[in-house]
């Protein structure tokens, strides 16, 4: 197993900063008033994918890309830094669509050393994995709990989208 | 301002799809068994920073680059996509550097509209926004926080990292 990949970061940091010219002069606020929400997994360069670059956009990134666990990001993004646009991504073949919660809870407690198991008990019981079993619909639902969330700004205009890790397409749910 | 960014998605995929090749075949679990928490920051593309390629790492993003608003996601990278190494990015420049909870909690209330004044105030109150003032020493605290965390692997490697914004230099802190 490759474990170590840090000691890797400074070498493979090097052409990055041969390369970075002028973007130490781009903005805090995005320049696209935009804040995207999109999935942890690997596979997902959500920035080349949508053709944008650095400077443009918020990426919020969690397993799964939930809004709901994005509100503290989003409530940033909007109020101090002026983004008026959300846009949620959910991709095909996501973990998110392979377990649930209950089971990853057993799977957790089932780990836990004899002495460490009631502290690993309450911090499991004390989580929502936010897990899915059907692309579309978590799109359209993620979609409206932001639309409809009390700290989210009215104005804001929220779209849902799916990343196909087949092809590199984008396809717009919402 | 501009706003519907998103109308011009499809067509910023285009290419992305055009270069595609065989990224279709990459697998779920990250290649290098590596998680990165990083800031939100419309300035950070931190597989590009770091020498990475898509297939390597998850990429966990929010407001600061909080561990500690990452760790349903680290538990679900670990346990069910096999990753061992944790990487926490903050960076130079960071809004988090900015305010506090109470000011912003301040803010959100008094731009409440009167009939959602109550719903507001509940659901701001609920919130820790996670701000941070010295850099280097939030890192330090995010690294602990994760270490000693009862559902984060004991096996864990865990680094902390400063992202320069005016430079592109990654600087390993712990």
């Amino acid at each position: 197993m490759s474990i170590h990949a840090h000691a890797h970061f400074e070498e493979g940091n090097l052409s990055y900063v041969a390369s970075f010219r002028d973007k130490g002069e781009l903005a805090i606020p995005p320049a696209k008033h935009l804040a995207i929400v999109t999935c942890m997994d690997a596979r997902i360069d959500v920035v080349a994918q949508l053709g944008l670059k650095e400077g443009d956009a918020h990426i919020i990134r969690n397993a799964g890309g939930s809004a709901k666990d994005s509100i503290r990001s989003l409530v940033i993004s909007q109020r101090l830094l002026g983004t008026r646009e959300i846009a949620v991504f959910h991709h095909t073949d996501c973990g998110m669509l392979t377990f649930t919660t209950p089971q990853l809870r057993e799977k957790l407690k089932a780990s836990a050393e004899a002495d460490d198991g009631e502290k690993i008990a309450d911090a499991v019981d004390a989580i929502q994995f936010l897990e899915f079993s059907d692309l579309d619909k978590a799109v359209k639902e993620e979609v409206e709990y932001v639309k409809v969330h009390p700290l989210i700004l009215k104005e804001t205009e929220v779209t849902g989208w799916v990343y196909h890790v087949e092809s590199g397409k984008v396809r717009r749910v919402v």
